[in-house]
């Protein structure tokens, strides 16, 4: 466990030791970094893929080594992935990562502390080891996905329409990303199960058989949190369609109540002359002319009022409560 | 058939008979588990699997032995999952469960009592009895939302907007799990009844053909629930918008008559002076005046009223019989 | 050809001629069952099978033996399954059916008539025609729902919400479950496709290769009907929100006419003394006044007739021939 | 090239020279057809599947023949399919289709043209030109459903809501149609490419490879299509949707105004006696008391229409231009 | 490097150096390109593929040379395709392309500046170099829609409802012509990347193995385009829909409030003579009745303003700034 400032001069500890380790922090200083690769004989290309911070998860062999690439998951403000890309070779493993990635930094501590294990196992164990912290470090994101998902479902109900679709949107899609970002990572594991795939022991890909059901178990968990958040749009629809129909409801309730109602009282006010003719509005002078009028006028109320209590649109005890609920959580 | 307290003693008794049977519950004592485990060779990963207890069902083959975790279905109040692993080698079965999952020993009481049978047959055809229980496990839990199903079925077209949602996405989100839950279970199954698989008898995947029959219809079935409660949540909405297509309709008609009724009325009640000219209203002035604003107003009323009735929106059977019937629901 | 009471005798006859069929009928006397297929030496598994009556379609070889269990449909008043069991051994084909179901009576009848081509073709092909047989039973099934679907088809524009919704997803379950029915009959026929199934001769498999291309044109119909009856379903919602915008442009029309008017109406209602001022509602004592308030009023629901026309939304051809149409067929 | 009317006859002709072209059309004389395929030793179901007229386009092989049957489009006033049968043997190709079938005659007469290049080519290559022949003749159907869908989508926002759902959904039940046609057309010609398939030459799969990029094309162009119109539909509802909606603010907007002004004009049309007391609607003996309430009304009036300005629902240059649109379309 | 108008001369120089790259530009001269083609023995659909302009993106293997057809995307106003095809023999590469797409000119100076390093890697990894120029040139097109998606996704609030639907489904059309164009070539990478596909040596595969993740990084890309253009249709609606609500709201609001006004305003503006009775509208006379018909009427309209309020249909925060966003927006 030495630094070591110059990347050439590290690559001299290979082969003095069962298996060494090096651990490249800063991608920056290309120059090193072709030097280095240079030395050892890499392809262009994976010089190429481990300074390009945007690569596909993948593993691709090579006569004399294997070249992995991989993205880890950090969660600060917001989600962000950190490449680490690995070359394993006979007795060593070199990893490379960006300098600024601190995140990651207390697992490897982890992992350094058990090299003795590590050395033992060789390099095929500690990528390994590598891989298991990077799928890892999706759960804790997914659970915090899945945390705002029980949010979003005990509060579905009152939430406005635009901002609840907002909300549920960036879940979607957040869910879209991790979705994208999983799966090649299983594709990775998987083709390292290979049998074929060179570098790898056998002994280690019994580890990787239980990295890759960690993989499976997050697209499962992935896949069930996309059609909860699916039906969780369904029902975010359905709360603010019933809310239209309610305000649609009271429309028609008062509009359909009062409209006959006005028009009683607008016939009473007709100017009909009843001097001329005693069919002309006889009730105008009617001893109980007003009272009529307003029996007329509450009967026609009252019974629109059981016709509506009939259809189920007023009065229902489930309505108003369901109603008062709403009325605490807007 | 013995009790021990001793898990290490107890491997003692393999090799003893042809085939011995360790049934170990309670996963609280990780040392024990730990020294057996070291005791019979077994890989450290396997022994996490067994006390982890959310394991991905699942068969890893290991050189001398197989190990196998499945969840078996206990339906309470709420549907648990319940882990059950087993290490199948020659001769013997170790199986692994929670000391308090007291449902599915009755299950296992069976399996006791047909000992002999499965002693004949070996640890492999005991693995596959265990297995076709936990498949079996999943029936009743299946059935029972088939019920949920039909009632909501039943009652779809009374339900509150919200209130039916809900309980239609309960039951979705419930098939899901189940689902998920199933998935792994079907390829369990199918990768022990690859012929590689070591400590699976020929004679045994015949059975575990039937144990993968069962799976396929427990997958086949919760398709078609998760289907039917997907026209179950269109026919919701679809009565619910009929609900509120009603409401509008009743709106419509009380308003498109009243507003011209009201407007006769309105008109008879202006004050224009008929001493001044003889063009001033003279009907207030008519014989039969008021007779005739009536006649008008029920005339303008009777068009509507038939015009609505051609439109279908009144007075049609159906209809009325239909919201008699929603009376009663509701 | 012989009735035989006794199964256990009947199986003597096996091997006095070329090719044998044992045709059981009726699954009650499980003893007799039993009897005979220990006898015949059968998996335990096999006459579980041939007794639970819900089997999912499959063939399952044996050493000495092919066991096919299948589901032929039966269209009475609703559609039921009925299982057919068959034993495909050398020399002798057993089939095994609910003694209760005659519909399939008078096609086995077919096939015993030509029992003497049978015969020469061995019992695999005598297995062959009774698979065909079953899976011709569909189609009869599937063109009724084709018919419904078409009926729907055509009376879709004219269907109340509810009713249509629930037709229409009726038609869909039942799509769902046929399709549920053909798969595995297809995976069935298949797997005897496959060149190493035991007791299928290559000439036979000539002819299930058309077993095949049914079944294929049955799934292909199946998914065919299921996307026109999903289409049909949103032209049913498409027609309802139609004639639900239709309400809501009469209930436009009328109130955006009659709400102006009854305002200019309420004007002249107004009671501002023209004594006290000349600026006190003089239209009151003009001698057109009541003419030229008619005037306003006419000229107001004019103007507006003239929008709503140019906005489309009344005196549209098209528009009222629709109606009449759906008057019609309401 | 002889005309021949006795079919078996014709088949002398096989093997006088290299390779012999027997086309039958006319598929009614059942009798000859038998005796012909008898005479050539074909399996019994081959001469059901050429006069079966709808069968799924196939290849089976045969130990001494290839039967390739397929399906034609034709496109007159509805598209309808001609099936094609072709026998490929050594030597010679029987091909057989109906004789009403007129519409392909003048590509059959290209190839007889071509003659001498098939001649020199084989059967094999004579079966790919028919076969390429077929899948050409989806070209025009598949592009006139293309510009029917770009009809559509240029008057997609002028369409009757029901009309346009009808027009939309005929084409995509048009298109359902012929991706079910096109399907079974791609695995025919895979299947022909397989190299264990006899009786066509290395050669003629290199042709066969054009004739598969042809069909993967028209499953391309199928697919986009079927999106396309789904997208379509879409926006249809939204159109729809959108009109609905503009009823809905015009309503609002009438209703809004006018309610108000007609509750002012109401107010002093109430009759309370001024002379009783001076708060009993003193204004109706105002000097400006009418041109007071018209200020109210008026101000009422503006400040509704500065309220609905500024949410959107009125002026907009943008929604007028849009509507000027609308009312040339319609 | 020398420009060369006869084509078949240019045929001349293979061979002479241990590389030759013949760029052939303009595809109208048919005759000179039927004579080259013939010349190297190609094969009759090879030409018919390089003139016909819209090949599917393909790799078709010959005896003694790789044929490859591939289309380009050239980003101008439109998008527009342009193809470019190959044949990789021993020791030469000759490219075909249409004369007037000069977009790609500077992409494939280039990659003569650097032939070089070509000439050493030999025909194939120069035809890589090409595909991998074809696949960039996917790149700039689809960030330009990501660039579409991001804006729209800013204003999908105060988007017009057919506005926004038009310019999300164009969205939505491009991205699926662009996951047509680029699946293709995918396979077509994949393909050139199987061991047995002639002309590609090893080397040049790990440069393709870059190249297919390029492919997989696209669809990637375009799969999550689309389904992010999905969710942004879903949050259009439901913001079209949110606003109709809202209509609804202020509609609902207004009528509830003056209908009941209105009608109380009705009320006193009957006619009922209080010289009759005592009864008939005492109010007419009372010394506050004008006060009192007034309270009556803010009374009410007090009452209905807190019931909304308490709903949660006016006066809450939110609401209102949101509006405001909405004003501004608009």
């Amino acid at each position: 466990e030495q630094p070591c400032d110059d990347l050439v001069e590290a690559l001299e500890w290979i082969g003095t030791s069962e298996m060494t380790w090096i651990e490249v922090r800063g991608l920056d200083d290309v120059d090193s970094l072709r030097r280095m690769t240079d030395r050892l004989g890499l392809h262009g290309l994976i010089l190429e893929d481990i300074v390009h911070l945007h690569q596909r998860p993948k593993a691709d062999p090579y006569d004399d080594h294997l070249f992995i690439a991989t993205q880890a998951l950090q969660q600060g403000e917001t989600v962000e992935t950190q490449q680490i890309s690995m070359i394993v070779g006979n007795g060593y493993l070199i990893s490379f990562r960006n300098a600024l990635d601190e995140h990651i930094e207390p697992v490897l501590n982890r992992l350094r502390a058990g090299q003795e294990h590590i050395r033992r196992n060789g390099a095929d164990y500690l990528a390994y080891a590598l891989l298991d912290t990077v799928i890892d470090s999706f759960f804790p994101v997914l659970e915090s996905y899945g945390e705002t998902l029980e949010d979003l479902e005990s509060e579905v109900l009152g939430l406005n329409e635009e901002d609840g679709m907002q909300r549920i949107h960036a879940l979607k899609r957040e869910l879209l990303m991790l979705r994208r970002a999983v799966w090649p990572q299983r594709e990775l594991v998987n083709s390292l199960l290979h049998p074929e795939t060179p570098f790898i022991t056998r002994n280690t890909r019994v580890y990787l058989r239980d990295c890759y059901d960690h993989a499976l178990q997050l697209i499962d968990m992935i896949e069930v949190y996309r059609e909860l958040s699916g039906g969780l749009l369904e029902t975010h629809l359905a709360a603010t369609s019933a809310r239209a129909n309610e305000v649609m409801k009271v429309l028609t309730v008062i509009a359909t109540i009062f409209l006959p109602l006005s028009w009683i009282a607008g016939i009473y006010g007709m100017n009909f002359d009843p001097d001329v003719s005693p069919l002309n509005m006889p009730e105008l002078r009617w001893f109980f002319g007003y009272p009529f009028a307003w029996l007329l006028m509450l009967g026609t109320a009252a019974a629109l009022l059981i016709f509506f209590h009939r259809k189920g649109w007023i009065g229902r005890k489930s309505f108003s409560r369901r109603e008062d609920a709403h009325g605490q959580n807007e």
